[in-house]
C-alpha cells in the first residue's frame, strides 16, 4: 500500500531504494536472583570487552571514511566504556544484591547519568547520551544479542529507524546505502549532521514511521522537500527517477564549479567563501570550492569545553584551519557567546531580553583577559596562512578603538618576545546591528573590511526574535528596511574603500544572489554546501543588469512587490 | 551633627526646613484569651466607624486639593473597609478562639491578604496592599492609639519617613509641608507620584534614614540632585537658599510661558506637547501649558483592569480627554501590551525575548477584535474633540494597510448605525524600529503623521535593552547611529509632506532641543513637567543656527564628539 510520510529536509537529495528497517531487537531482562555471582561479573567483564572490540572497528572504519576527527569520537567512548569507577559499581550490584550482570549495568548506568544530568557542566550533561549508547551495545553484548550490523547492508538501501546514533552513522558503508529516514531530530540533530558529511540525502522527523514499514518495501526519499513515499504508484517512480537525475546531473555540473572563480557575463568578480565552526569542516569547504572562510565561528572552541580553551589550544585551531586554506582568506571571528549561546564555565547573567543584553564583543571588553588570549592565539596562528581578525556585536566607533588597543597590546608583547605574526593582520567588524549600518562610513574609517551578519541584522532592524514562533511570519530579510540596511552597509563600505562581505544565511539565499550582487557586495560567504551553487549564479549574472534590479526594488515599499520582481528577474536569468 | 545623605531625585525643586519624622507607633496586640467576647467585637466595630469617619475626611480633603478622581480612590478604601464577609470572619475568629478584636483582626487580615496573594488576577492581588493600609489605621483604632495626623503639621515641615501611603500623602497640607524624604521607593512608587503632583520636592530611596535623625534637625532637600543635608553647616544653607530661590524664580519664569507658544527667534513655531497615561493627568498637563497630547498611553486603560476595557468604557476616556483638551490634539496610542507590560486577563506566550516578541499592534493584528473595539471607540470619541490615532510596534506597510482596513470597517459600521465621528480623523504610526526609520519615505505615504518612540528606537538599532543594567552604558541616544535614524525619520516624513514629533524621552531632554529642532522636528511631546523648559529652550534659538549644528553633528564619529559639540552649543544659547 502506498504511504506518504512528511518529514524535515535535513541533507539534501533524492533517493530511490528498498528499505532496511532499523529496529531495535526487544532485550528482556531478567529481574530474578542469582546465585552464582561471579559468573554474572564474568559475563559483564565479556560483555565490555566485546564492546570495546566492536568499537575499536567502528573506529577504524570512521577513521578511513571520515578521518581522524571524526574517528576521534569513539576513543571518547572507549574512555566513557573503561571507566572504573563505573565497573566496580556495577560488580557491587551485583554482589550486593545478586542479580544479574544486564539487571546490575541497567542501574548502575541510570544512576550514572542521573549523577550526570544534575550537573552543572553542559558538557558532561551531555556525555549521558554517549554513555547510554554504550550501554545499549554493552547490554545486548552481555544477552549475546545481535545488534544490527550497519556496515554490511544490500545495496542500494535506505535506513528508516527511530533515530542513529554515533555508533550507527559511523558503519554505515555508503556504497550500499542510499539515504536515511529517522522518526525524531531535526537539521541540526547528529544525525542530520553526518548525513550531509556523508552527503547522503535525509529526512528526518517523520514522526512514527517505523510502525508503518516492515522493511523490504521501494521507497522514495525526498530530501530535497522531505516528502517520503513508501511503495510509490509507477508514475511516480518513473517522476522521481526523473528527477533524482536532474538532481545528480546538477550536483556534477556544479562540481565542475570547483576550482572556478565566481565571475560575471560582464567581468565582475566576488568571492565564493564558507562560514566554519571547527576545523573539522574544512574538507567540505575545500571539495566545494570555497576560495576563503567568511566567518569561523570561534564560539565552539569555547562552547564544547569545560573552561576557557588556552592560548595554545586557540593556537592549534587557527593554525590547523590557515594552514589547510594554503593562504587564502580566513575570517576569525572573536568569540560570540550570550544571546542564545551559554558556556558551561562562566555564569552568565539571566537576562529579560539575552539578544539585546551582554553578549560578544561587549562581554569580551568587559572581560579584556578573554579578548587578549584570543587575540595572541589568532596573532601567532596569522604567522601560517592569511588570518583576518573579525569583531562582532559592534553599535559604537569607540567599541572598535578599545578593541583596537588590546590587539596592539598583545602585538607589541609578541614582537617584544621575538614571535613571528603577519604584521599586516586584516581586522574588521560585523555589520549586524542598525547602529552600524546607519553610519557605515564612520566604521569604514576605523576597520580594514566589513562582514554583514543577516540574522542580526535582520532581527534587530525588524525588533523580531528569529528564534520565536508567535511571530516568525514577521522574520523577513526581504522587508525594505532590511534591504535598505545591507545597501546602506555597503555604500559605507565602499565609501570608505574598505571591502564588504556577507556571512549571513542571505548570503547562501539563491534568491538573493542578484541583488546582492547588484547592491557590490565583494564576498559571499555561506555553508560550503551552497558554494558551487551561489557561483553558477554568479556566472549567469551581468552586473549591470543587476544594479537596475536593486534600483527597482530600493523603490518598493513592501516585501511581496520586492520578492514578485526579483522572481520574475531570476526566472530570466536563471531559468527557473 | 552634619549628615549627608543620598537619594533618588524623584520630584524636582529645593526645600529647606525643620524634619518631622514620621514614625510608625508600637502597636502590642494582647495575644491571651478573653472572656468577654462581645466586648471585643464592639470593639471591632467600633474601630470600623472610626476608621470609617477619618478616611472620609481624608476624602474629602483629597477631593478639595487634588479633584475627584484622585478622592475616588478613598472610596475604594471605604468600600474594602465596610466589606462584611472580612468582618464577619474576624468576629468568628473572636468568638471561636476567645481573643481580642486587635488580635483577630490582625490574623483575619493576613488571611485575607494571603487569599488575594494567590489569586491570578493582579489587580485583586495589588488590592492587598491598599488592605493592609486600611487594617493597620483600624487597628490602631481599636487600640486607642492616635495616628500621627499630617493634616495638622507645623510650618516649613520637611516629612522623614520609612514610606508614605496614599492615606498618608492624603492628609499633606500643603501651606506646611515643603518635602518628602522615603527611605524607599523608586521615581514610580506613589509617594513619588503624589509628590510630583503636588508639586513638592521629594527624595526617595535613601535607605537607613529614619534611624539617624530625631525630629527638629534643620534640613535640606535637593531634590534636583536626590541630596538630603541634616544639620548643613551655614555655608551650605547659604549655598542652597540661593539654589532654592533660583530654581522657584525659574519655576516662576518657566509658569508666565503658560500661554506663549514655542516659536523660535527665527519666528519657526513647533508644537509643545505633552504625554499622557490617563484622563487623571490631564489638569498637569493644562497648568503646564502643554498645547496638545503627543502620546496618550492606553494600555494603562487594559492593565489596570480585570478584564478587557467595553467600547463604552474606553469611549468614556478618550471622551472626556477629548474633551478637556478643548480642540487640541490627542493623539491616542492603540493598545501596547506585550514586552514589559502585562495584562492579568490574558494570557502572553513566555518569550526568550520578549522585546523582540508578540507586542503591541502585532498582538493587535493577530486578534483584530481587540483593536476594532478600540478604533469603534476611539472613532465615537473623535466627535468630541480632535483625535488621533497612533500605531505602535510598525514594521511594514502591509501592518499599516490591515490595520487601516479595519479602521474603515468600522467607520462604515458606524456611519451605518448613524453615530457621528470625525470622518477626517488622523491615522499615523509610531517611529520606534529601524525598520520604519530607514524607509520612512515609504510609510509616509500611507497615513497621516509620524511620532519617534526614541526609547524603543535607541533599544533596538543599539540592540541594548534598556533595562538591562549590566549594559546600561551602552544605551545611549546621543549614539550616531541612532541620531541618523531620528534624521531619517524626519527627513523621510517631510520629503512624504506629513508632520512628525517625538514621543521618547529625547523630547523632553533639555540637551536635545537644538538638534531636534534643527532637524525639523514638528512636535515635542513630553512630561507636563518639561513643557516649560521645552518651550522655553525653542524660543532662545534659530532654526538656521540648530541646523548649522545638525550637519556638524551629523558628520561626527562617536556620541562623545556629538555631545560635546551639543554642550558647547547650548552653553551660548541657553547660556549654561
Amino acid at each position: 500500500m502506498r504511504k506518504f510520510i512528511k518529514g524535515i529536509d535535513a541533507s539534501p537529495g533524492v533517493a530511490i531504494g528498498k528499505i532496511f528497517l532499523y529496529e531495535e531487537k526487544e532485550l528482556v531482562i531478567d529481574k530474578g536472583n542469582v546465585e552464582d555471582t561471579d559468573a554474572q561479573k564474568k559475563r559483564l567483564l565479556e560483555g565490555r570487552e566485546k564492546t570495546k572490540e566492536q568499537l575499536l572497528v567502528i573506529r577504524e572504519t570512521t577513521a578511513k571514511k571520515l578521518g581522524e576527527d571524526k574517528a576521534a569520537i569513539f576513543d571518547g567512548h572507549i574512555t566513557l566504556l573503561e571507566d572504573e569507577d563505573l565497573f566496580e559499581e556495577v560488580e557491587e550490584l551485583i554482589e550486593d544484591d545478586q542479580i544479574t550482570a544486564e539487571n546490575a549495568l541497567e542501574q548502575g548506568i541510570e544512576e550514572y547519568c542521573e549523577m550526570l544530568a544534575n550537573l552543572e557542566d553542559e558538557y558532561l550533561r551531555e556525555r549521558a547520551t554517549d554513555l547510554r549508547d554504550i550501554a545499549k551495545r554493552w547490554l545486548y553484548n552481555i544477552a549475546g544479542i545481535e545488534v544490527a550490523d550497519l556496515g554490511s547492508l544490500e545495496a542500494n538501501t535506505v535506513i528508516v529507524a527511530k533515530d542513529l546514533t554515533p555508533s550507527d552513522t559511523a558503519q554505515v558503508n555508503v556504497d550500499n546505502v542510499l539515504a536515511f529516514v529517522t522518526e525524531i531530530g531535526g537539521k541540526t540533530a547528529h544525525s542530520s549532521i553526518m548525513a550531509r558529511s556523508l552527503e547522503l540525502p535525509a529526512v528526518v522527523g517523520t514522526g512514527d514511521v517505523c510502525s508503518q514499514v516492515e522493511g523490504g518495501e521501494t521507497v522514495i526519499v525526498d530530501a530535497l522537500t522531505g516528502d517520503v513515499i513508501v511503495n510509490p504508484t509507477d508514475k511516480e517512480l518513473e517522476e522521481y527517477k526523473a528527477k533524482r537525475d536532474a538532481y545528480l546531473a546538477e550536483k556534477d555540473e556544479l562540481r565542475k564549479l570547483k576550482d572556478m572563480d565566481a565571475i560575471s557575463k560582464d567581468g565582475v568578480q566576488v568571492g565564493a567563501w564558507a562560514n566554519i565552526g571547527s576545523p573539522n569542516d574544512v574538507p567540505g569547504l575545500l571539495r566545494n570550492g570555497a576560495q576563503g572562510i567568511g566567518l569561523y565561528r570561534t564560539e565552539f572552541l569555547f562552547m564544547n569545553n569545560d573552561r576557557f580553551p588556552t592560548e595554545d589550544e586557540q593556537f592549534e585551531a587557527y593554525k590547523s584551519v590557515a594552514e589547510s586554506l594554503e593562504g587564502k582568506p580566513v575570517t576569525i571571528r572573536t568569540m560570540d557567546i550570550g544571546g542564545d549561546k551559554a558556556l558551561s564555565y562562566m555564569e552568565l547573567p539571566e537576562e529579560e531580553n539575552p539578544f539585546l543584553g551582554w553578549r560578544a564583543l561587549r562581554v569580551c571588553l568587559d572581560r579584556p583577559e578573554i579578548l587578549k588570549t584570543q587575540f595572541r592565539a589568532l596573532l601567532r596562528a596569522s604567522n601560517y596562512g592569511q588570518i583576518k581578525i573579525m569583531l562582532p556585536m559592534i553599535i559604537s566607533v569607540e567599541e572598535v578603538r578599545k578593541a583596537r588597543e588590546i590587539l596592539e597590546e598583545c602585538k607589541a608583547e609578541l614582537r617584544a618576545a621575538g614571535v613571528a605574526f603577519d604584521e599586516d593582520i586584516q581586522f574588521g567588524i560585523m555589520v549586524e546591528t542598525p547602529a552600524v549600518a546607519m553610519r557605515a562610513r564612520s566604521f569604514a574609517k576605523e576597520v580594514d573590511f566589513f562582514s554583514i551578519g543577516t540574522n542580526d541584522l535582520t532581527q534587530y532592524t525588524l525588533a523580531v526574535d528569529r528564534g520565536n514562533e508567535n511571530i516568525s511570519n514577521l522574520y523577513d530579510t526581504y522587508n525594505p528596511g532590511v534591504l535598505a540596511a545591507i545597501k546602506l552597509s555597503i555604500d559605507g563600505a565602499h565609501e570608505g574603500g574598505i571591502p564588504i562581505s556577507m556571512c549571513g544565511e542571505f548570503a547562501g539565499d539563491e534568491m538573493a544572489t542578484a541583488i546582492l550582487f547588484g547592491m557590490g557586495l565583494d564576498n559571499f560567504s555561506m555553508s560550503a554546501i551552497s558554494v558551487p551553487r551561489i557561483k553558477k549564479n554568479i556566472m549567469s549574472l551581468d552586473k549591470k543588469e543587476c544594479e537596475a534590479l536593486v534600483e527597482r526594488v530600493m523603490d518598493m515599499d513592501t516585501a511581496e512587490e520586492v520578492k514578485a520582481e526579483i522572481n520574475r528577474f531570476n526566472a530570466i536569468h536563471f531559468g527557473k
